[in-house]
């Protein structure tokens, strides 16, 4: 048996079991600087004092996460940092801090580094991040490691104030922002020899996470969240599995751009269910609470369905007339159908 | 113009200079969760309310780090982890958490896998570190990065008590943990074939960070330290630049085990000061501060040398008449000369 039979959620399980790092401190018996979230969710918490520490790593690997050539160096930088901004976002938090990990064949030419760090400047910027430190090793390929270190929110009671995969209930409404869907359309078209200025490939290349959207709904209650990484059904997945729950999608009702309908308007709906890397936040709250976050959210926030105590405890895509959608299965090698790292041709375990 | 003409601690240079990255806030203009160390040493630290909170990253790339085959996949794991235990460390710091970051190919074989979470799970419990979250990611060969988090402790004055790169005084002591040499005399004698019983071997595989020693230091007012990594002399060099200092170490001072003057008597100074992957300490402190770390430490503490204002501001290490000594070059592809992980020979800028 290999690594690619058992995929990259069930190796992060055996990584959680074999470490035993999956039990929290109860916040009741902990010294105050215990654990509050562990592996599982977007982003590790733990208190320290009277502060809440967040914790996130995600990788980019050449000829994995990017074709070799076909992504500017300037925009890997800006996404390897995005991504992770994007993990502290889904947890209600604020990131300060980031570590970088280069490995690089010897042979790179020295612009494309140049470039690399100032896409990364960029985005450290525009979110006010720190880069502190890191390591620089050399490597086959190409990968990009980075950990972005950041905070949360007390409330008036002193907890945390934090967006939780674990925390859905039935009959929450689930809720998207912006638009799902282009940025795969804008890595197919990308392949196809379109520029950077197409909206859809900058969408794929410069995903922007509303990290404000994530503080605003961690400081009105919503009590879960997650960002669309993997694509939005099989990122739901990590919600329904937790909790124990199902979860309803409208396809009707699910947030496409203009221009994703008018690039690949017959797989629409399929790339915005399916395709990953939008970065977009998931969140998961009462009906009430959801009102309230729509009201002052300063991004589009479109409700797209809600939790249910549906048995097979995933999510489903249905129509107008209530019935479940099936979605063609995802090309080889595009992130399309939900995301697996490590199984041969990318598709999930079967786990969502 | 390519990575490997600038080198790894170039490119480091330059990253810090394009990120902006290298100017921590003002003790006392800070807003109290300002940067105390940034881009330089051994970890970042920030100050967090009353919290001061430590970070560090470092990666083993397959062939590059460890050869293929040569180390078992459960030495990989306690390494990887107690290579940033031991960066927590040098700060006199405590490591709390872990985020770990496996590239993998996707035909690796399981058992290979849990091999690296035992030998991972080993390390964090010699050590109280919780494994808190991290990425599974496809990749052509095997890449290990992990970034730990901890905290150091305030003296009574508020201040934190941290060992800093940049702290050392001409006329300060320089003393070392352990035995030097035997992690670069144990990865010679793993590729002639012998086993991990072997205390060479052993001290290569499984480096014991003294962490305890680390804590003490800080707590003893101790400024200044370095963990041994790259190699003696090239990691005293990173001492000496930011400190505009020079440093003489004596040779006939320097901690040699005895298995190391045994298996390599020709060769013993040269691996003590060149050969990296010690994951020792080295302090540099007053003198007086320096009596009292070892009146009080748990480990071996030898005093090797001291700083200077020497014009050349690089570690020179000299034998019983004072003379300067030259050491003969590492050999390609091991880690017996100093450092650089991005020039093809390995070999160092010339930096230190």
């Amino acid at each position: 048996m290999n690594v690619s039979d058992l995929g990259e959620f069930g190796l992060i399980d055996r990584l959680a079991a074999a470490v035993g790092a999956t039990r929290p401190e109860s916040p009741s018996t902990g010294s105050g600087q215990g654990l509050i979230v562990g592996i599982g969710d977007d982003a590790a918490a733990w208190r320290f004092g009277d502060a809440v520490i967040l914790a996130t790593t995600d990788t980019l690997v050449e000829g994995v996460h990017f074709p070799p050539g076909l992504a500017p160096w300037a925009d890997l930088g800006w996404k390897a940092l995005a991504v992770n901004v994007s993990d502290i976002a889904a947890m209600g938090g604020t990131p300060q801090f980031a570590l970088i990990t280069l490995a690089l064949p010897p042979e790179t030419p020295l612009e494309d580094v140049d470039e690399l760090y100032a896409g990364l400047r960029e985005c450290s910027a525009e979110y006010g991040v720190a880069v502190v430190g890191g390591d620089v090793v050399r490597a086959p390929q190409a990968v990009i490691s980075v950990a972005v270190l950041g905070h949360a929110e007390l409330d008036s009671d002193g907890q945390p104030q934090l967006l939780r995969r674990d925390a859905a209930r039935a009959g929450y409404a689930i809720a998207v922002t912006g638009s799902l869907g282009d940025s795969a359309a804008g890595l197919r078209r990308l392949k196809d020899g379109a520029s950077a200025d197409d909206p859809l490939v900058r969408a794929h290349l410069r995903p922007k996470p509303p990290l404000a959207a994530g503080q605003q709904a961690a400081h009105l209650g919503v009590p879960c969240a997650i960002d669309v990484s993997d694509g939005l059904l099989q990122d739901l997945g990590h919600i329904c599995e937790p909790c124990g729950l199902g979860a309803v999608v409208r396809a009707e009702a699910l947030p496409l751009s203009q221009e994703l309908r008018r690039a690949f308007p017959a797989e629409a709906i399929s790339l915005a269910c399916t395709g990953g890397e939008d970065y977009q936040l998931v969140f998961i709250a009462p009906q009430e609470t959801m009102r309230l976050l729509r009201a002052s959210a300063q991004v589009p926030l479109t409700v797209i369905g809600e939790m249910d105590e549906h048995p097979e405890q995933r999510p489903r895509l249905i129509d107008e007339s209530g019935k479940e959608m099936r979605l063609p299965a995802g090309r080889q090698g595009v992130p399309g159908a939900g995301w697996d790292h490590l199984r041969p041709d990318g598709r999930p375990s079967g786990r969502t």
